[in-house]
């Protein structure tokens, strides 16, 4: 994905490039400030992690251990650590971020090797991970440990909760773990309607990284395992991967705001449906072309050079292939059907010459 | 340093056990507030982060390279990685953070070989680093390349900027960096009256990790490097040592928060100003016995194991050294003067028996 | 490639399974005996070592810098660890060895992505590394930093001089250095009619990994680096690789056994004279495909399953491509042409149901 | 230890500088030779390979595991690599190779950290390790994980057969694992009159590096493992480590060489016998000090500087102190007693100003 040409406009505005590029959502802000009273014991000692931590337990399953973390990369990233050794494969999608986009952390920190599946969708099947056993007892072989899926896929794309629990059934019946990148597991469980449990530890799932920050967190992360023994020695794995934060706290209490009152499903079923209402939008725009399936929050659709310059005057988004002039739009928590309506006209104008 | 024993209180007071166990200053949360409006590009290239490496460069140098990044493992992690390649070691004190609470961090990331130095300051001189300069050239030693100061150092020791100064000298004419870990360069800096960057650039230093959280931040910390080539390929490094943070802004504006109208330097004074006072109230009272020079916000003392236990049940703290019942006593920049006093009086009547 | 059901028969016998699979050439042998002699300093300080590394720089170029190893893995990996940071990428072919076969050693020890280019000769070319140049400067990706060559290839297919040319070329146009894996870089040149320096130093390579295992030795592989600032430093990285010889003699004076009166062309013309007439034999047998050219010291052919069977009961090889049940067929310096006759022998017998 | 004015003479001659610089002995190179017919299938699954191996079991318990490796400091940084997760740490003294000449290979390779012990002996005690103990469930700590005994020291001196049981037991209770360093085993059991066995799986070891470069091999060493749970996946850390050897059969070979008929004994006992000479002769000279007992093959003693140059014309040696100019001599299975009688009088003749 180039970003070459995008440049900052000065003035806020509610773009398409990124859920990153969003605020935090007020009702986290409060929980920041909240937690922002007195002292509290660092590195995770605190009232809050505690409190927070339990709400993971209970959104999760009782038996699973959460841990805080700053990013996703070091979610992705250390639970590769704690599942494989430097010997082991993760095998993946092409495009999934742990392969695509975290500048080779999963090799140079858990010094693995990722095998890599092309995939349209960025899902992979288990046949996809089959090819791959025959490298079993090979002593030249990066050995085959993880398969790592990315839910919803940096496509946009969700497994079904069936597709999961058939990857983890296959994992463990050839002595395998499953992890799911869950930087937007939120818009694909608003999207297929089914909780977080479902989709984790009910599925089969051994370690989860849960996103927060594209879902309107300011910035926090979390690991979950779901079996016990997984969990053994993360606390260290954080602290050498430099992600335990000393005011734990403040990362804590984003999370809990998140998974209350059902935040997490409200700004993500929220972004979905502008994704969608963009994607009838763009429809209807003659010369433009919806490339694949919307499921979550985020259209790619080919748009001619010539109007992607004239957009970008409005509105930020990258180029996710450069050579088709496919365009990746992503929608947030805080995307209004303005911001939707806005960006349609500003294409159709700048697709029928009107600029 | 043991945490036995030490259990959190449910009720927010403040201690005397960390400046990582403060909550964040108001003007910082105001910072984060104020950002938080509207999109802004990820990964620092937003306006926010532009504005405040501005300020760092017009605090620390013009020449300078700033890089945000979450932790001070993180910060010193990465300026090693950066500094050395895997077949050198860092010479630092035997208590550096560096060395004694990173969990083996810098062994992990870096590849390095910490080469050690006892020292009952927790300073290093340039006699120390000398000696190993003898393994220059033998294949079979790690090749000493980075000299680690601790600004101040963990026992609450700081260097002169003269001391600094020689050490960047010695440290170039060897062909070698002087790394400065200054997670409380603030303290430092407000104790000998001088400027931050009358302590780092002017003294001649390489690289930096300036701390933040320890004086007031909710969390935030930073890389600086001295000379542009060490910048050279810092933001893949950052990036592969998971320390990238997608909503850069939050990070930048509460250093900048920090280093506007004097707020590091406040926070500091009135820090090391409380430990102070502490260390008088504690001379006072028969039978304790404050081990070491006072220049920053920490106060060592040796309290009767008996009179641990009391203290405790109304102020948190950390034991330096079981054997000799050595406490650590860290002030804040919210300590209060009736916190000194209460746990002054605390501690009278832990010693007399009035418990 | 799969070794399942590959036993060994007890009775040395020639094979074709691997040139991994011969003795060391007599002629190496007495190097060995006649460096045997009263005590050598340890680690390359000896009169052997200078003797042998005098001889590569007259074989490679007065301004190279050869160290010697053990294993191609280690120079393979070693000398990534030298070109490359771990936030760098090695754009390399897919069925490379430093890709297929290494079990993730450059990815644990140098830390690095790499980038790999489908390939169904084993070569690359400047427009599939170009195609990696779009990463620059984008922090979140592995940066292209170093060209890996396998000279032959893994399919046995040489690069000319001139396409090596054009890859130094391009690559230092573009920041970039160009490695050599030159495990049978001899068969290579044998082939071409052309000699080492002209096919390394001369066509503007930065780094090989110098092979010698596979072309009659008992056991030693070298590194030559074409630019002295690149092995700066290299025998800490060496000896950190734990590829530092103690009797370091006995490595040096095999590669000089090598290089002396061209063994190394005599061993390396035979094995490939021996491959084209296995070739030439395969193809008088009715049901038998050779797949691909024959250039060097390997054969690559079709045989039918129960065919395979029959023939590996007198002469071991591996099957490349189970699907299509393709075989690998190796010669080496000591394969006789009664071998070659005696394995297509066996091959048409089996062919022809005669079992 | 300094090499700085060691120079090679040119001409081959027993020297004390050290025992990797003999030849191989001459029934190491007859089993090389003998090795050296036919193919043989690479990578260790070979019939001389499995013949050692079987040796191997024979000599060490039957239920242990094997693995032949290239050098030292492979074997020890691949035993801590099979022992430790990246945040524990290895516990050893001060002077153990594995802290003091690997450059840094265990911390590269494994990520660990190391818990140094100083011992004036190179030994260390349970109360040594026990005092790191206190870090356990600390997360900013390196989990202490496995003890490190080099045997015999690097300054000579043998752990008995019961301390290395105290500390087997003591670890077990514990939670850890005792690794060997065993570089120099033949002259400890030479010395201590015990078997290999008894020092090794009997006293309740976990892993050993077992030396034999040292004790008249070419070059080869082995890593072997005594509870079967600790060699799983070993094949593939000892490939990604860059050790496995393609021609298995010549590193094989020289083990059982050194295995049969007692050569390990002979070889070893010849040796101390010979350190022992050299202490009486050394005693005998006004103004030489041997500086620490004489158990092994290792003599130290303090010879004035001036001595030290008029020595080293005639004999290599190092000096391990040149602060007290103390000297370390070592013998060798090859040291004859004309070698010893020789260095004597050169030393008397230097002492006495004779030159």
């Amino acid at each position: 994905m180039k970003i070459e040409g995008l440049k900052h406009t000065g003035t806020p505005r509610n773009h398409f490039a990124s859920d990153n590029n969003s605020p935090a959502h007020p009702a986290v802000m409060e929980a920041i400030l909240d937690a922002n009273r007195g002292h509290a014991l660092a590195y995770g000692d605190d009232y809050y992690t505690e409190r927070a931590s339990k709400l993971l337990k209970e959104t999760f399953g009782t038996s699973c251990d959460p841990f805080f973390v700053y990013t996703g990369t070091g979610a992705n990233t250390l639970c590769v650590s704690a599942l494989a050794r430097s010997y082991n494969a993760v095998i993946c999608s092409e495009n999934a971020h742990l392969n695509s986009a975290e500048c080779g952390a999963p090799e140079k920190f858990a010094g693995v090797k990722l095998y890599t599946v092309p995939s349209s969708s960025g899902k992979i099947t288990f046949s996809d991970v089959e090819a791959f056993l025959s490298y079993r007892g090979n002593q030249h072989y990066s050995q085959p440990r993880v398969i790592s899926l990315t839910q919803a896929s940096d496509l946009g794309i969700c497994y079904s909760v069936e597709e999961v629990r058939q990857l983890c059934d296959f994992a463990h019946a050839n002595n395998m773990y499953v992890h799911m990148d869950g930087a937007r597991i939120y818009n694909a469980c608003a999207a297929l309607g089914v909780s977080l449990k479902e989709m984790t530890a009910d599925a089969g799932l051994d370690a989860l990284s849960l996103g927060g920050t594209k879902n309107g967190l300011l910035g926090s992360e979390a690991v979950i395992f779901f079996r016990p023994e997984l969990a053994e020695g993360f606390q260290y794995i954080r602290k050498q991967g430099m992600q335990l934060a000393s005011k734990m706290r403040f990362l804590a209490v984003q999370m809990e705001a998140l998974l209350t009152d059902g935040l997490w499903l409200n700004n993500a079923r929220h972004a979905n449906y502008m994704a969608r209402l963009l994607k009838e939008e763009l429809d209807g725009i003659p010369g433009l072309e919806v490339t694949r399936p919307v499921q979550t929050n985020m259209v790619y659709c080919i748009i001619p050079l010539k109007a992607v310059e004239e957009i970008r005057r409005r509105y930020l988004f990258y180029i996710f292939d450069e050579n088709r002039s496919e365009a990746r739009l992503v929608t947030n928590y805080d995307t209004a059907a303005e911001d939707v309506a806005g960006f349609a006209e500003t294409a159709r104008k700048a697709m029928t010459g009107l600029f």
